[in-house]
């Protein structure tokens, strides 16, 4: 069984001013949902805690919270409301996985591994930059700016993609939350390998520094040893293919990308 | 399984002045566990959302969750650790339930069934009156005061009774967790009964007032048919007898305390 909780507060991880409740509802379960994602596994129950300050519209992060439960067929068992100053929805989520063999953690990758992604990254940071007001997208696409503000009000749990990383030999797996760079240095540091980035793969309308740095885009980010067998089971399940952008080696002082040094690029929790 | 989830939030139902930062994690890890216990279940694994302000003393409070976790035999298995303006713990427990019965809820209750308490009350809301500087308990022990104040800082889950009261009969189950007068009208509305309330039993050091409304004793409010029957099963387990303080009746309105409407004394989260 998988165990796993996760937590969205206004002002830190969502912007109340820039998505509805029910936007943050959908957003606080789908992370919750795409952590058992990262490890290969189904999502089963959920029990949400929501820490609301008065005038909090309740009723609208419960549709979001429902319609996530609905889309990620993870039903929300319980759950508990309580008073307070800043808004918190924590979402603690149980999980199945399939046969024998032990779900994909972020400690197992090995130097020589490829580092690939399930998608091009930066639309959640991009959406959040056009919503306040930035700059727009460079294709100065309506449509491209509809996914990307999409991208930040709504992400998208790569369950799909999990179960085949690991049923195609994942040997880490972990979902791109806080940003690529912090999230690289990581995955590095959990399995005890150096990476080597070359590239890093910006989705249309979004900068490099997004890409880089944005976080919650929750593709997940796989370590693998045979790229082909891991691309013939994503092909073979009807999945986009994912995208080589580095290899592990074996020196984890070694954090590079291209010829320079890996930035920890990413949101930083400051305690 | 079951699974279960609880917040402790600074300022609502943790006073950080008046408690250590262990004492904040232990009495998160044990008010979540409590409600398994309050099942009837046995806790299995928990998971820990930490969202903490500039500042905080993350060791303290890991330093309680891990000595609660080791009391209540319940393993930390994963956590969240997140900025925040204010500091909420929430924890999310699973649990199991021996034999093929189900889970005690609060919704089981019977026209005719007695009601009981596993202790007396008012403990937690004496021992945080007197580190407030109230005045002291009508005892004048010293012994007295460590107790209440023990009972605010360090409460404990009533594993073995839920387990006991589960295998006696029990209807219905809950913990005394905002207050008594509060948790009776929600055992009512749950059931679909009516509450006639008998007898408040105060702890030593407790007012009445403390007792009906205080509440964060996290000892269980039980509902049975054969009060003997579970009386016999605490007494073969070595547990304290349980209190009978009143009986379901048939009319759902009709919630007394002796002769006088039963007031919803407790604290209500607000919104």
């Amino acid at each position: 069984m998988l165990f796993t909780t996760d937590a969205v507060v206004a002002g830190i991880h969502v912007d109340s001013s820039l998505m509805s409740a029910s936007d943050m509802g959908w957003k606080a379960l789908t992370t919750a949902v795409s952590d058992i994602g990262a490890m290969g596994g189904t999502p089963a129950h959920a029990v949400v805690t929501l820490c609301a300050p008065p005038g909090t519209d309740v009723d609208g992060l419960a549709e979001g919270i429902g319609e996530a439960a609905a889309r990620w067929r993870c039903p929300v068992v319980g759950g508990d409301l309580t008073g307070a100053s800043q808004l918190v929805i924590s979402v603690s989520i149980t999980g199945t996985i399939e046969g024998e063999a032990p779900a994909v953690l972020r400690t197992g990758a090995r130097p020589g591994d490829s580092i690939l992604v399930t998608g091009p990254l930066g639309r959640s940071a991009a959406g959040l930059r056009l919503l306040a007001g930035g700059p727009g997208p460079r294709s100065g696409d309506d449509r491209t700016r509809a996914d990307l503000v999409l991208a930040y009000r709504r992400p998208q749990a790569r369950l799909d993609e999990g179960r085949a990383a690991r049923a195609g030999g994942a040997t880490a797996m972990m979902d791109v939350s806080d940003g690529l760079g912090l999230d690289l240095h990581r995955l590095a540091e959990a399995s005890g390998v150096g990476i080597v980035l070359d590239t890093v793969p910006a989705a249309v309308g979004a900068t490099e520094a997004e890409a880089l740095g944005g976080g919650e885009d929750y593709e997940l980010l796989i370590a693998v040893g045979d790229v082909d067998a891991l691309a013939a089971r994503f092909a073979s399940r009807g999945l986009r293919p994912p995208i080589r952008i580095g290899a592990c080696t074996a020196d984890p002082s070694e954090l590079r990308w291209g010829p320079d040094p890996l930035p920890r690029s990413g949101y930083q929790h400051q305690l």
